[in-house]
């Protein structure tokens, strides 16, 4: 088991990683006061597989959980009423503490409900998909969606420690694993040149789920968040390379109407044209963007974009997405490998080329 | 025009006092952005008073205004994600400003907006009650209700700024007023003998509304209130002080079903009810809980219970009270004026002759 501690003043927590441990008793008797209240969170699907062992290893604790129906369209305020309607049923106070035990919808919604509780109450984050342990696990992101837009109802609020089970790996979808391996790769590209050769040197390892491939792939993707977290924790500056493939990725996604791709997927794709408007701006090397290319194809990662879209209609999407501020798109791109920067002053006839080039109406740079 | 700032490290913030400041385009230059983007959040009988006089002093900034039916029943989600819904409409970003124009209602689900929506946005008050003008102002404290309790979601989030209008008061019906006055009262009480003393031989000042008083009033009652939240801003101890006389005006509020006193009315009974058992435990002089008695009567607030309630009931409340954990009640009792301290080893038999004697089955101390 690896152990990385998260430094946020009196806010830091430790995030565990490795095989087997969301049994682990002595990790949560670590993590929680002694006979606290725990409401654990869960959905449909992730119940089945691990509530049973989840709640064994908490059986010293006074436990109810609660189980929202698979997929985002639950993840509002409706739930989060649900939530509390079932805390106060139960009677717990302020000193309870919830436990997100599922992927990134659970951990958002439980993450908030935690946050607004009695006004804040403590959580843990037992994530359950490779995209939550590596994304979700460190920042302190919590949100509902409201029926106009993504995440637009929510907090920043810490877990108190995170318990990444690589086992629970051993059943993730191979387009739910690469999805979160576009994540991972992201933490290479935005600052860490030597993760991400790293990533080149094992992606096969990666692929077949190797245990230890597995943790080092956490452990440093959980670091590298940490770190901009850190620096940056209300999201005022550097945190916003941690978006690097997620404008372009965005716009996707809506073009798609959310239905085809998965984020990560998206994310994938996205961190090409930010790569491709990179060498094109003349701050990449093509070799760089080709070395991307082919790590995202061996992680199982799309890096062309479904036919049918319109670079032009792209760019209107780009335009409304919540990180244009002041009229003005600001994009993450690359000045090289592991080194991303936030640019406003790219040349728009360049992002057309590039959003052409992907949407079969011109050729990649 | 009176200024007190209230000491949070980067989260201070100054509370401006003064007749007919809400219309000082002055104040608002100073603590907004140039050309920020301002909802103003208000409900139906304030927008018929006041609405247009701060847009007029907010001519310079992109407004809009949402209003809210009066009254605690919309103090909900609901009404979260209709505001939600609202910015969202008008394209608000995360640079974007609330402005809480109302009372308690207004500046609680305005404030609690304000911390979630997009993970939090700046937001200013014009509280227009004199219980919001001395107790909302200061503390941070949002909510809005669940249908199972009061302020059960919410979160802890600073204004940036408080602008406190004696002119509104004038509109203010009495019993409101009076209600607001059972707060000031609880200052003085839980920590400031002088200002106790100051109300009692200003109460006839107070009472005509002269503005002089006023502005001294909510002054001295914003910076006690101040003081203990810089102290104590996540209400892990010391803050507990602030619910002088509120577990036996809970418990008041709940057995009349919240129809028939005003908060404040409870909560002034509610003190006097704590200094009635503190003087049963020996610690407060009889001599001053008649002083209470007497300032709280001048003051317009009641000093006994409706008929037909019952002391056992009354306990049986305050059992379930949120303030109980573990089992035990605690509760804030005098140590004499201006001294209040958290008590848990009161005496379970002297507390029910104090519910007697208030519910007409015993007699006072």
């Amino acid at each position: 088991m690896r152990e990385l501690k998260v430094e946020l003043g009196r806010r830091s927590y430790p995030i565990y990683i490795g095989r087997g441990i969301l049994s682990a008793r002595e990790l949560y008797a670590g993590l929680l006061p002694p006979s606290a209240q725990l409401m654990i969170v869960t959905n449909t699907t992730v119940k089945k597989l691990y509530l049973a062992g989840v709640k064994a290893a908490l059986s010293d604790y006074v436990t109810s959980s609660y189980v929202i129906p698979d997929g985002e369209t639950y993840k509002n305020l409706d739930t989060l009423n649900d939530i509390v309607t079932e805390l106060l049923k139960n009677h717990f106070d302020r000193g309870c503490w919830l436990v997100a035990l599922g992927g990134g919808v659970v951990g958002d919604i439980t993450g908030f409900a935690a946050a607004c509780y009695q006004r804040g109450v403590d959580f843990i984050q037992i994530p359950t998909t490779l995209l939550a342990q590596v994304d979700s696990s460190v920042g302190g992101k919590t949100a509902v969606n409201h029926e106009m837009g993504k995440n637009m109802i929510g907090a920043f609020h810490q877990p108190r420690g995170v318990i990444a089970d690589t086992a629970v790996l051993d059943s993730l979808p191979a387009r739910e694993f690469s999805a979160g391996l576009a994540e991972v790769i992201k933490y290479g590209l935005i600052r860490d040149a030597e993760f991400f050769a790293w990533l080149e040197e094992n992606m096969e390892k990666i692929m077949a789920r190797d245990a230890d491939a597995l943790e080092h792939v956490i452990e440093l993707s959980c670091r590298n968040k940490a770190e901009v977290v850190a620096a940056d924790e209300r999201e005022a500056g550097l945190r916003a390379i941690l978006n690097l493939g997620h404008t372009f990725g965005h716009a996707v996604e809506t073009a798609l109407h959310y239905h085809t791709w998965l984020h990560g997927e998206a994310v994938g794709a996205g961190m090409l044209m930010a790569a491709d408007l990179s060498v094109r701006q003349g701050w990449l090397d093509a070799g760089d963007a080709e070395r991307i290319r082919q790590l995202l194809e061996r992680a199982g990662l799309k890096t062309a974009l479904p036919p049918k879209l319109h670079g032009a209609n792209l760019r209107d999407i780009m335009a409304v997405d919540k990180k244009a501020r002041g009229g003005r798109l600001n994009l993450i791109l690359l000045k090289g490998i592991g080194r991303a920067e936030v640019v406003a002053d790219f040349d728009e006839a360049l992002l057309s080329k590039t959003l052409d080039a992907f949407t079969g109406r011109g050729v990649p740079a």
